[in-house]
């Protein structure tokens, strides 16, 4: 997990040669929110993606696979309040349409469209309010602060702030790069919801094979390191567009190691805003595994805490309960020795040398109680490698949220 | 997974050669509760056992692990109220002496002693409290079924009821061969708790190398195929003894696949039981899986089902989710054709080729809210391969009582 190589901008902006819309067509019922985005380059960028790996996929999810990478890709239409998941044969007619219709408002070749969709699944689309969506967003495509706030409102859900990040990346000349990032993310409200999207956009030009790799191994260490409640959506999608509009080529050396770690800055920052959002949770957990032999070994130890429902009620308790978080790094299928274990929370020493040590319950305890980060740290005697992961407590609120039973 | 192939005794009774007791001994501060349990056989018993894979593991586990298998054990010592888990060198010594304990008291050497504990982790168990219960418990010890039910009560930390089950399988001789277990499992509710227990009694003869296999095969189809929160224990542990008092000795052919079948009767009740059990659970749910190319594969899809966080609250809000059990079968990480996947949910069709099927969404609800059991059919067209998994849903209640904090 990166740390702040590239210290975030605070107003998010519009990298060179890209333009947005946001607005509200009418698949949400509430027309005060927006519910369809389209993000436009005005030149041929490298396109790239990295798709959840369920088996049971969304026809976006089908369609994109197919065209990525590339880097002929001129645009990208989202929509939100239906996945178009679960649709069959018609549903993926529907994701074709719904490029078909963005090319003939942008003077494009359907080819070159990308599309992503979340909310209710097994549902069609519906197309007639989807069409005059696009015609009217097309129309009011721009590249100001606004106009990449109402896109990122677009791809909203049960999400109760947009997601957006950004990030310059020197170049050694008076034209940086810029590295933008917008992502929604359900957090744990997700009934019947298909959950997670993040677009990158850069005007950086990259080769569409470099792109790819470099995309799968910064997901692999962002939005793969968040953990809600382990359910992985059937269109969880995370895209990249890199047009080359400020004449910066990124193909090696350390132009290369610069921009990933803008990359993983901007991807970092989003994943880590989608558990922060669950409007379930009372705590953001961050676990810390290191000394672990490989990266591998470290996540599966941090995946397997952050998938403990024993472990997120006790936070929700504010428990400082060590032996769930010990146990559960005990069956997270990892080799280790359990003497040279140790385990800290809010940096009070918890457990060492295969014992609890004495601690002061009601004041860790108190600790948790006041803050909404929480920091689980647990540190092996395997080797160097380390991880970070992202996850939410569990909650009365969560299961009264999910459990609320209304077709 | 077996079906009833053996009847199971509606009321549970000793195996020959077996006696037992349960006393309070002060390990509990609650003075009605039993918390001490002893085995005892009249001869020399093969015995075998089960172990949690947690790598943070109780002292019990590691002495009984590498005691076992053997054909030289003559009982065992269970206490509950404390696991001796996270105790280190001083636990290990522990679990030692309560074999040595009980050796003198009954006239034993120490090795023909097996020990296990259930209860809170990371606390030393009180030594002095526990060496007068065991030469109390020792001089109570019966064959009847008051006796049985003692030491069932003895096992129990947060169980609402005693588990027991209890077969008999002809041998086309007079004397049947009798297989009693008993199970404690906290189900749900475990705070710093370790968790589940089972020990199989019988009076077949049986060799140590084939009643270990054997008993690996039941538990993988038994109490492995129980799902309550995901945590495994440090503690988590099935013994069986068979002591061959009924002169029958099993070593294959219909005789052992007899025995066989007896065996996982018993162990499928005590399984069922545990989440059956879970207080803070307002549903038992059974995940059939069909129709996959192997029980591998079956059994991967069915844990993932019934680890979804997203599933369990849908059935504790009667919500008909379709959604989230397909997706959820789609991230198990076992490939299939979707379009052959047909979902039935209390009978009813949800969802096949690919698509949702309309069905009475408001009689299937209602069908959640008025029955303890609901039935998840999952079906594919991969091969013939199936299983069943139990487990139970997720409610406010358990979070409540998870996160509850006390020291």
């Amino acid at each position: 997990m990166p740390t702040n190589a590239f210290a975030l901008q605070k107003q998010p902006s519009v990298p060179e040669g890209f333009q947005l819309s946001g607005i509200h067509c009418g698949i949400k019922s509430n027309p005060e929110k927006e519910d369809l985005t389209i993000i436009l380059s005005d030149r041929a960028a490298t396109a790239c993606g990295v798709y959840t790996e369920n088996l049971v996929r969304a026809a976006p999810v089908t369609l994109d696979q197919a065209r990525t990478p590339n880097r002929d890709t001129r645009a990208v239409v989202i929509n939100s309040g239906n996945a178009n998941a679960c649709t069959g044969e018609r549903g993926l007619g529907d994701a074709k349409q719904m490029c078909q219709l963005l090319a003939e408002s942008c003077g494009l070749a359907a080819e070159q469209v990308l599309v992503l969709s979340t909310g209710i699944i097994g549902v069609f689309l519906p197309m007639e309010v989807i069409g005059r969506g696009i015609a009217e967003a097309a129309g009011q495509l721009k590249s100001d602060e606004q106009a990449l706030l109402a896109a990122a409102r677009g791809m909203m859900t049960t999400d109760t702030v947009p997601k957006l990040a950004s990030c310059r990346v020197p170049t050694g000349s008076s034209r940086d790069i810029t590295i933008t990032g917008l992502a929604k993310g359900a957090a744990m409200i997700g009934p019947r919801m298909a959950t997670m999207l993040g677009i990158v956009m850069t005007d950086a030009a990259i080769a569409p094979d470099v792109a790819q790799s470099l995309l799968a191994s910064v997901v692999a260490e962002t939005f793969n390191c968040i953990h809600v409640d382990g359910h992985m959506s059937t269109n969880d999608s995370v895209l990249l567009l890199a047009n080359g509009a400020a004449n910066r080529e990124v193909s090696g050396g350390e132009m290369l190691t610069a921009f990933r770690d803008g990359v993983c800055a901007v991807c970092a920052e989003l994943a880590r805003s989608i558990p922060a959002d669950g409007e379930g949770a009372t705590h953001l957990i961050t676990i810390a595994v290191r000394g672990c032999r490989d990266e591998q070994a470290a996540r599966s130890i941090a995946r397997t805490i952050a998938d403990s429902p024993l472990v997120k009620t006790a936070i929700a308790g504010a428990d400082p309960n060590w032996g769930r978080i010990i146990s559960a790094a005990g069956y997270a299928g990892v080799p280790f020795d359990a003497h040279q274990m140790e385990l800290k929370l809010n940096g009070y020493l918890l457990f060492s040398a295969s014992c609890p040590v004495a601690f002061p319950v009601d004041e860790v305890s108190q600790s948790i109680r006041d803050n909404r980060d929480v920091l689980i740290e647990l540190t092996f005697g395997e080797g160097s490698a380390e991880t970070q992961f992202w996850t939410t407590d569990l909650t009365e609120e969560y299961v009264r949220l999910n459990a609320d039973y209304h077709t």
